[in-house]
C-alpha cells in the first residue's frame, strides 16, 4: 500500500505490543456485562454465590435481603444501652416535630405522632443504615400540602387526610418499585448541589411560613412563594400580636442558644436534643397557667388518646383525585428518597461504615405502605434527627425501636398534655431546624470550585423560594441534566506534546515545556464520541488542523479517552479522514478501547482506515510517522 | 510523612516530569473558553482577525455572513453551463412535487409551485451549500397536516392556509434565531439513527397515503398510522376503481425503471430526474384525451396562472390558534433542518467541501420568513431533489436561481396546463420517491453494529408508522437521549495490566497478555466524574479491590480519561479514600488532566490527597509503590 505506516504493532509481533483486533465478543455476552454494570454495579450477590451449600445460600440471602437477620443475632447488651439511650433521646425529637410538620402539612396533629410509631418498627427490620432516625420532614409535608392545595384542606378535611393516606400508600409503592428493579439510578440525577439548593429555599420558605405562628396571624396566604408571604404578613399587619411575638423570639433565642452549646461542645448534643421538648412543655405550662388562647395565644388543640386507628378503609382512589395524588406521591417520594439516602450515607462514611442505596430504597418503600394502612403520613430519615441519633451514639437500627416504644407509651398515655402546646412555640421549634438547613458555606464553596454547581443550587433555591417547591426542583434537575448534556456534546480535546526526555505524551496547555513533533499533530478525545458530538469533534479536529502554523503530515487520534462510539461517530472519523485526504494528512489511530475496537471491528471501519494506521501507544506511532516521514522526504 | 510515597514527580525535579500544580486558571478566561468551544466549535472569525486593516475585515465579514459575496466574484461562465442545466433538471423535478407535497398538506397546489419560487433566490444568497437545491418536502407536508388536522382544513380552507403561512414565518424565525444563537447543538440530538428511522417510517405512511389516489377512493381517513390507513382502505374497498390503480402502476413501474437505469449507468441520471415530469405530462394528455374526470381520475383541479400574491397581510396571530402555529412551526422547523443540513453535509464531504451548520440555519430561517410573506409554506433541501441537482454537476447555488427563474416561467405561462395532472399520478410520483427513503441496508448495518442505534432507528420508524410522526420522534430522541445520560451515569471502568517489555498499561481484558502489578490495582476511569454517576464510580472501584484476590495496599486511578469533575465527583473521591484507608489501602491518582487538576486545586482536594500520591504517568506511580513496598515488608 502506497504511503503506508510501518507498523511494528499491526501485527502479532514477536514482542507482544501489537493492538489486539480479535474478534469482538458475542452480543449476549456485552449485553449482560452491560446490564449487570448498569443495575448491580455492587455485585451484591457474589458473596452468596459463594457459599457452599444451599441452606448457607438462603441464609446468607435473607440477610441480603432482610438486613435484621445479619445484626440481630450480633446484638449484645453493650449496644442495647447506647441504643435505648439513643431512642429516648430521639423521641423527645419526635413529639414536637411530629406535630410541628403536621401543621405544616395541615392535618391532624396526632397523624405526626402516629408517623413515629409504626414505621420505625418497619425500618428497623428492612434498613441498611445503623444511624438513620425514622420520621416526617418538613420539605415533603409542606410540598404534600402544596399539591393537594388549600382549598380542599378547608372544604372537606377527611377527604383531604385520606388522600394523603392514598399519596403514602403511592409513595410506598414506588419507592419499593424503585429498589426492587435497582433504579437508585434515578436518584444520582439529583445531584448535591441541586440538594444543597433546595433543601436552603425550602428552609427559607418553611421559615417564612411560620411567622404566621409568630406573629400570631389568623388570615395567612397558603401560597408559599416569598413575595405572596411577606405581601400576606405586611396586608395583615392589623393582626400581629405582640404576646405571640415575644414569645417566639424567646423560644427561638433558647433553641438557637442550645444549638451553639452543642456546636462548642459536642458532647452536650442532648441540651441540643432536648431543647425542642423544654420548649414544648413550658410552653403547654405557661399556656395553660396563664390560659394563653384567651390573650391570643393558638394552641395544638384536641390530642385523642390511644394507638394508631386502621386506615386502609380511607384509601381513596377516585379518578378525579388521582392524578394529584400520583403526583403527590411520586414527587414526595423521590425527594423523600434522596433526602433519607443522602443522610444515611453521609453519616455512615463518618463512621466508615456502607449503606446500600437500594436496600434504602426498598425499607423506605416498606415503611411508607404500612404508614398508609395505619394512619401514617409520608417518613424518611430526616437530618435532624438522624443527627441526634448519630450523636447519642447510636449502635443499629435498634434505637428506632426503642422510639417506637417510647412513642407508643406517649400516645397511650401522654397526648392530651400536648394539646396546650402553644402554636408559637411549634414555630419556633420548625424554624430553629430550618436555620441549620441553610448551608451557607457549601454555597459558597460551590461558587468557588464550580460555577455550573453553583448555578444549579442557586436555581433549586431561588426556584423554590420564588415559585414553587416542585418547579424549584424540576429547574435544578433541568439544568443538571443539560450539564450532562454538554458533557457529552462538548467532550474536550487537548492537542499533546512529548514530555522532554520520556515517551510521555501530555496537554501542551497543562504543560508548557512538552514538546509537538513536527509534522505530527497529536490531539486526545475525551468521553464517547457518537452522535450528540460528532458535529462538535469533526469541527474541533479540523480546527487543530487548521490553527497549525507549520505543514502537518499526520494526525494522531489518541483513543485512549474514548469510551465508547457510535455508528455516527465512527461516520465521523470516516469524514474527517476523506477530508485530511484531500489535503494530503493522513489518520493514525491510538489505542482504542476494547468496546471501541469491537463496534470498529464489526462495521469494517478498521478495514476501511487501514490495520496499519491504528497503534497501541503514541510513541509507536510517532516513531512510525517519523520513520515514513524520513523515508518520504528523499523522494521528490 | 508516615507511609508517604517517594514521588520523584511530585516538585519540579530537573528531569522536568512533575505534574503541573500550578495556580488554577481564573474564571473568566475558563469561561470564555467554555463558550468558545460550546459555540463556536470552528472558530469562524479566526481568519477575519487576521486580516491586516478594516476595510479588509469589513470584506471578510460580509463574505462570511453572506456567502453569495464570496462566490460571485469568482463566478464564471464555465459554472454557469453546469449551473443552468441543473437548473432546469431540478425544475422538472420541482413542477410535479410542488404539486403533490401541497396535496399532502392539503393546500392548494399552486402554493406548492409558488414554494419553488422565492425561496431559490433567498438561499442562493444566504445559503452555504453548492449542491443544496431548494424545495419542499413530504415529510413536513404531512407533519403540518397532522398538526392542524384536517377537520380545520376541510371547515376553513382560507384559515387554514393563514395558519400555515403564519407556521412558516414562526419555522423562519426559529431557524434563524437558531443559527444566529449557534445553537446547531440541538440539530446534534437528531441522530443519524433517529433520522434513519424517521425517514422510513415517514415513507411508510406517506405511501400509505397514496393508496388513497391509486386505488381512486373518495372517502379515506385522515389519520395517518398504518393501522387506521390499513382499516380505511379495506372499509372501502367499494370505492376501488381499477382504471386508477391501473394507471398508478404503469406509472409506478415506469419511475422505478427510470430509477433502475439510473442506478445502474449514474451517467444517465437525467432519465430519472425527468421521469415524475414525463408522467406528469402523459397524464395530463391522457387526462385531457379520455376525459380522464368522467371515468373517475381525478385530477388536481384549477391553477391559476401569475406569480406569487402577497401574503404578509393573512398572517394569523390570533391566541386560540398560537399554540398549534408554535408547535407546527417549531416541530417542522427542527425536522426540515435536521434533513437539510444532514443532506447538504453528506453531499459536500463527497464532494470534500464544507458547510456551515449555523450559516445553513439562518439561511433556512431566512427563506421560510421571505417565503411567509409571498404565500410559500415551509421548504428546505430535500434530499430527491439535492441528489439531483448533484448528479447534474451543480457548481454554486446559481442552480437554484436558474430553477427560480424556470419556475417563474412556468408560473406566468404554463400553470393552467398542469390543472389535468391526474392525482394518480402524482402518487405514483409521491410513493417512487418515498421508496428510496426506507434505507433498509442502513438499518441491517445499525443492527449488526449498534444494538442500541437500532433500537433508536427502529422506535422512530414504528412509532411515526404506528402512533404519529411527533410521537415517534419524540420516543426516538428520548432514547437517544437516555442513552447519553447512561454513556455519562455508567461510565466503563477497567483495570489494566502492563504490557511486557514495555511501560504501556492497557486494559487485562483486551490484552490477556498483559501482567498485573502485585499489591497495586490500577483503574481506568473514563467520562467525566460527577453527580451523575459519582456513587456508581464510587461502587464499582470498590468492587474493583473487593474482587481482587491477593492483598491490595495501593489503588491506583489512571484519570487521564477524565474530562471533567464536578464537587459532588470530587467528594467521592475524598469518601473512596476514607474507606480504603480504613483497610489500610492507599490512594493514587494518576495525570488528571487540566480541568480536573484546576478544579482540584480550587477545591483544596490535592491537599486532603496529598501532593505525593499524584503522578504523571501509571509507570511513575508504579514504581513509587513498588520502591514502598520493598521498604515497608522488612519492618514488621
Amino acid at each position: 500500500m502506497e504511503g503506508a505506516l510501518t507498523n511494528s504493532s499491526s501485527s502479532t509481533s514477536p514482542k507482544g505490543r501489537g493492538v489486539n483486533f480479535s474478534a469482538p465478543r458475542n452480543f449476549g455476552v456485552k449485553l449482560r456485562k452491560k446490564c449487570k454494570e448498569t443495575f448491580f454495579p455492587d455485585d451484591p450477590f457474589k458473596p452468596i454465590g459463594q457459599e457452599p451449600n444451599g441452606l448457607m445460600k438462603t441464609k446468607k440471602l435473607l440477610e441480603y435481603f432482610i438486613p435484621v437477620f445479619e445484626w440481630l443475632p450480633k446484638y449484645d447488651l453493650q449496644k442495647l444501652k447506647y441504643d435505648v439511650l439513643a431512642g429516648i433521646t430521639i423521641t423527645s425529637l419526635a413529639v414536637p416535630q411530629g406535630i410541628s410538620y403536621a401543621k405544616l402539612a395541615s392535618i391532624p396533629p396526632i397523624i405526626g405522632l402516629y408517623s413515629s410509631f409504626v414505621p420505625p418498627f418497619v425500618y428497623a427490620v428492612f434498613g441498611s443504615s445503623n444511624n438513620l432516625a425514622v420520621g416526617t420532614v418538613a420539605a415533603c409535608s409542606l410540598l404534600i400540602a402544596e399539591t393537594f392545595g388549600e382549598e380542599m384542606s378547608k372544604n372537606d378535611p377527611e377527604l383531604y387526610l385520606h388522600l394523603i393516606f392514598t399519596a403514602t400508600l403511592v409513595t410506598g409503592i414506588f419507592q419499593f418499585a424503585m429498589g426492587f428493579l435497582r433504579l437508585g439510578i434515578l436518584v444520582d440525577f439529583l445531584s448535591h448541589s441541586t440538594i444543597t439548593g433546595f433543601m436552603g429555599g425550602t428552609a427559607i420558605i418553611i421559615l417564612l411560613q411560620q411567622l404566621k405562628g409568630v406573629f400570631g396571624l389568623a388570615h395567612f396566604t397558603h401560597k408559599t412563594d416569598v413575595v405572596s408571604v411577606i405581601h400576606s404578613i405586611v396586608v395583615n399587619r392589623a393582626e400581629w400580636k405582640w404576646q405571640s411575638t415575644l414569645a417566639g423570639v424567646c423560644f427561638l433565642v433558647f433553641l438557637q442558644s442550645t444549638r451553639h452549646i452543642k456546636q462548642r461542645y459536642p458532647k452536650l448534643f442532648w441540651v441540643s436534643a432536648m431543647g425542642p421538648m423544654v420548649v414544648v412543655i413550658v410552653g403547654c405550662v405557661v399556656a395553660f397557667l396563664v390560659k394563653g388562647t384567651a390573650h391570643g395565644i393558638q394552641t395544638v388543640g384536641p390530642l385523642k388518646k390511644g394507638l394508631n386507628p386502621p386506615s386502609i378503609q380511607h384509601l381513596n382512589f377516585e379518578s378525579k383525585y388521582l392524578g394529584m395524588v400520583l403526583k403527590a406521591g411520586i414527587v414526595t417520594g423521590l425527594i423523600a428518597l434522596a433526602e433519607g439516602i443522602a443522610i444515611g450515607r453521609s453519616f455512615a462514611v463518618m463512621k466508615n461504615e456502607q449503606t446500600d442505596g437500594n436496600k434504602e430504597m426498598i425499607a423506605f418503600g416498606l415503611m411508607n405502605v404500612v404508614g398508609s394502612f395505619t394512619s401514617c403520613y409520608l417518613t424518611t430519615g430526616p437530618f435532624s434527627k438522624t443527627a441526634v441519633n448519630y450523636n447519642a451514639g447510636t449502635k443499629t437500627p435498634m434505637s428506632n425501636v426503642v422510639m417506637g416504644i417510647c412513642m407508643m407509651l406517649v400516645l397511650l398515655f401522654l397526648a392530651p398534655l400536648f394539646s396546650y402546646t402553644p402554636l408559637v412555640g411549634l414555630s419556633a421549634i420548625i424554624m430553629s431546624a430550618m436555620l441549620g438547613l441553610i448551608n451557607y458555606e457549601e454555597m459558597y464553596h460551590l461558587y468557588k470550585v464550580d460555577k455550573f454547581d453553583f448555578v444549579v443550587c442557586m436555581s433549586a433555591f431561588f426556584g423554590v423560594s420564588f415559585i414553587s417547591m416542585d418547579y424549584g426542583l424540576i429547574i435544578s434537575v433541568g439544568f443538571s441534566i443539560l450539564r450532562a448534556l454538554l458533557y457529552v456534546a462538548r467532550p474536550s480535546t487537548c492537542k499533546l506534546g512529548r514530555i522532554p526526555n520520556s515517551v510521555m505524551f501530555r496537554d501542551i496547555e497543562q504543560y508548557p515545556t512538552s514538546e509537538e513533533m513536527l509534522g505530527c499533530v497529536i490531539l486526545q478525545l475525551g468521553s464517547p464520541i457518537f452522535f450528540a458530538n460528532s458535529t462538535y469533534v469533526r469541527e474541533r479536529i479540523l480546527r487543530w488542523i487548521r490553527d497549525e502554523p507549520e505543514v502537518v503530515e499526520f494526525l494522531l487520534l489518541d483513543l485512549s479517552g474514548v469510551s465508547t462510539i457510535d455508528v455516527t461517530g465512527m461516520e465521523t472519523l470516516l469524514e474527517v479522514q476523506r477530508i485530511l485526504g484531500a489535503k494530503d494528512i493522513k489518520m493514525v489511530l491510538i489505542n482504542p478501547r476494547f468496546e471501541v475496537l469491537e463496534k470498529m471491528m464489526l462495521s469494517h471501519f478498521v478495514e476501511k482506515i487501514g490495520k496499519e494506521y491504528v497503534f497501541l501507544s503514541i510513541d509507536d506511532a510517532v516513531q512510525a510517522c517519523r520513520f515514513n516521514l524520513s523515508k518520504a522526504k528523499p523522494e521528490p
